[in-house]
């Protein structure tokens, strides 16, 4: 399977690249606005894996092109570049892709996170809205800290709750996220559902704030 | 320490009970608007508790005289009767009763459950205004599955956060959370910060609804 991770020279995107790399034989596509940065991530990304005896079929597009040749698109951007990077895609995508998103809004103050979501209920549902009809799309990794994650040494067990109305498209994105070491897929429901799941988000922030044993805190449901 | 618990007949605070009344020393005061009721109910747990060799000092009355009698009063009533109950007993709470409130507003359609709280922006915030001035508030106990709770048979190992703005008043509750077996207190922070605490609860009922192993599911921060 192809995955493109648009955005995926930072935060969240950098953690699943390096872990998709390491654990599964996908093939990855790191997509950029510019090209140029996105080959400069795949280099360190190589490098990173290198020295853990890790190799990736791992390469740097334009987000445009990666979107193009993948089977699944993880929109690693934040909330605020959703709606324009799905538009800038938009052309190049049909059924068959399945686009992700991770992305949540918050908004902080001096109480703490605090969920902050668009006009439509959730970024999962301005996603839907803004895809071109036909095209499925599945709310995942919005509560796995992007450090905790890119630091691939880390050992983790940790859950993502899924958000979908395309119950063959959340069937792909939960194989291929139980495919990384440590990472379990746990089904939420549609996307109408996803505003509880991406509220979270800020929890586990102000949770790991007020808790000093735990930093780069996740979540387990038990 | 006494913990009264208003409602404390049916749902949570049954749980609540059993879980205190087993594994701390601590006097429990069941209440209900209906004395009667209240004191069936203690009958009840003292025969649950019996049967499992435990002992407790538990015994039932009107929500007010609960109240008058307690240091820690847990408002476990549903989320449409916390604020009328808050006004029953306002005349009895000073500045060394603590409230505890574990409501949660939600409202469920085909998709699932959602989170809808008041006007104050949670029903923990709710409780703080509605409570008389200087009565700490501390949301706790929201997450925790009713029916696994109540099943005193059943082991677990979950988490619960804490809300509040009296840094006292929350380390009170979360030493006697602590001294549930198998549950630990974790701080969210404020009582600005009850959102995000409060919208897992209808997200457990999402995730509980989508997977099968997942019945009476609870929450881990790992």
């Amino acid at each position: 399977m192809r995955i493109a991770l648009l955005g995926g020279t930072g935060d969240i995107g950098e953690g699943l690249a390096l872990r998709f790399a390491r654990d599964t034989d996908h093939e990855l596509l790191i997509g950029s606005r510019d090209p140029e940065k996105a080959r400069d991530a795949v280099e360190e990304y190589n490098s990173v894996l290198e020295s853990h005896d890790a190799t990736a079929d791992c390469k740097g597009f334009a987000n445009e092109m990666a979107a193009d040749r993948a089977d699944v698109v993880i929109l690693s951007v934040p909330p605020y570049h959703v709606g324009d990077t799905v538009e800038a895609v938009a052309d190049v995508l049909d059924a068959d892709t399945i686009l992700v998103t991770p992305a949540v809004g918050m908004k902080g103050d001096e109480d703490g996170m605090h969920y902050h979501p668009p006009g439509t209920g959730s970024v999962s549902e301005l996603v839907a809205q803004r895809a071109p009809d036909g095209v499925p799309v599945v709310g995942a990794y919005h509560n796995l800290a992007a450090g905790k994650l890119a630091n691939i040494e880390l050992e983790f067990d940790l859950d993502t709750l899924l958000v979908g109305d395309d119950a063959d498209a959340k069937e792909t994105v939960r194989n291929l996220t139980n495919e990384i070491d440590g990472l379990r897929a746990l089904d939420a429901g549609p996307l109408a559902n996803a505003a509880e799941v991406e509220s979270v988000t800020p929890l586990v922030i102000n949770i790991a704030k007020h808790n000093e044993e735990l930093h780069d805190v996740g979540v387990k449901w038990v």
